[in-house]
């Protein structure tokens, strides 16, 4: 048997024992065990490390480490905090989380395009009343990202006959989405969109990139879904839009701090739906099968998968 | 230019005013007035009424009326009212109203599927928790009707990966759905539905079909979406399950009056979303060009559409 795998995390101890029953199960053949359960001389021997929010001074015990593979798609906190540490890091790339995510974009969508929050207001007064339906293909979903996410969300758009718009970093064509990239394409974007929605990482180039300025850009009467990184959108930019009327409402499923603190303002406004960060949760069946199809490679060739580029953040 | 065609109803003034317009638009070589601009010689000339609910005694001042045109899909209570007045019925029936309601159920499905309504409570409560995420393909969506509307909600379903089964009163065959009929299929389409939606036009078989032992069928925790007609749910009988905890939430589009009084004891209930019957809504310019297109073909023929069968009811 190769050495053992270090399973390296500061999630809750009911929840590791959760991730190392699937992992183990998706990979028979490995000895994946918490690091407090590893020997000194075991852990001189560990070459890979699967991490969900691991402590860096938990990887640092680990000498032979080869390449750390995230049991997450996002990995900002990850680079951040590891900055001083050169060991390859590889992201979750799963296909079900990019089909969950499609579905919440979908979900979502829906609910602001059929008027749920309206009608939610109108219960609560007792009202009777129709608003007006507007066809999907005579609204604009403007797509922040470009990447899986937003691909495979934009499938699921364009099955609803909705109008799908999108921005990249770099240009990107994609059937039946019309594509900007770059600055002025990203004012164009948010000029055509009446439902934008965040999917972009968080960078220090997307940081507070949907600010005051941008959020003007949007068509009054607009709505935002940020199902990305809180950071992202600035807050208090996005508390005026709304505050003045120019943006309708905003779902939000990501915060600068989460948990939301329980005092914070955003829980009582009727024009924000918050989540606790559910739109695409992991998959511990499916995540777990590809770290094991990507340790499997490794044994056999030594090859990793596709790294993050650190300086690009993703 | 031929007889006049009679505009009937009693929608309001205005309302009437915006489908003039619409009807005029789309039928430009025919002329058609509301009843009380026909003088007693055009009346007796009259041989096509479009109607949107009509009075009875109005349609008896058309001697030479040949058939009658509805605006709705439903014509329950036009057949109820018109009992003994024997003209021949065409109710619309418009593929942009069964992409409209395919697009209702899709998202109403996914409201209650992504946990909408327990987010909100938890939003009121200023609660952050992650509920537990069960897959799409891991849930069975049941749909009582397998006509227009539920055939173009199946396919909506199934782009979404839930698993659809689907009852009618007749045996249909349609891929990728498990289909019931017969009192015994509806019992094994209940027992199966995570979440049952009622899509059924209202005849004397289906005014109370879903009573208290037919929602006892459901699964515990089962929800239930009526975008069909209220008198279809036993509304007692729903309060009953959902109170017990067998149901966990009913999202109602229809009742058994319309608008639902403010004094409505279902307004105040968090555990129903009431929505003041705007699932499908009738797209006035396309149902326009579907009456003008069956008028075309009568003037040019003397053929009728299909007729609503009385007897059965739609």
């Amino acid at each position: 048997m190769p050495q053992p795998i270090a399973f390296v995390t500061r999630i809750s101890p009911e929840e590791e024992q959760v991730w190392l029953a699937a992992l183990r199960q998706a990979m028979p053949g490995e000895r994946i065990e918490s690091l407090s359960s590893l020997t000194r001389e075991e852990r001189e021997a560990v070459e890979i490390a699967i991490v969900a929010n691991p402590d860096p001074a938990d990887l640092k015990q680990l000498p032979s480490l080869v390449w750390i593979h995230g049991l997450w798609a996002g990995v900002e906190r990850l680079v951040s905090e590891l900055e001083d540490f050169d060991v390859p890091i590889v992201r979750l790339v799963d296909p079900q989380m990019s089909h969950t995510m499609a579905e919440a974009v979908l979900a979502w969508t829906y609910y602001l395009f059929r008027d749920m929050p309206a009608y939610a207001r109108q219960q609560r007064d007792r009202l009777w009343a129709q608003l007006d339906y507007k066809r999907a293909d005579e609204t604009t979903v403007g797509l922040l990202g470009l990447g899986a996410l937003g691909t495979a969300a934009a499938g699921r758009l364009k099955e609803g006959s909705f109008r799908v718009a999108g921005w990249s970093r770099t240009p990107k064509v994609l059937e039946g989405v019309e594509s900007f990239s770059g600055e002025d394409g990203l004012n164009a974007l948010l000029e055509t969109s009446d439902i934008l929605v965040c999917l972009v990482p968080l960078t220090p180039q997307t940081r507070g990139l949907i600010d005051a300025g941008r959020l003007a850009r949007l068509k009054p009467g607009a709505s935002l879904i940020n199902f990305a990184r809180g950071p992202i959108v600035v807050t208090a930019d996005l508390l005026a839009s709304l505050d003045s009327g120019h943006l309708a409402h905003a779902v939000l499923d990501v915060f600068d701090q989460e948990p939301l603190p329980a005092e914070s303002p955003l829980w009582d406004r009727p024009d924000i739906t918050i989540l606790p960060h559910i739109s695409a949760p992991t998959d511990r069946r499916t995540a777990s099968a590809i770290v094991a199809g990507n340790i499997a490679i490794y044994r056999e060739t030594g090859a990793l998968p596709p790294t993050v580029d650190r300086a690009r953040g993703y």
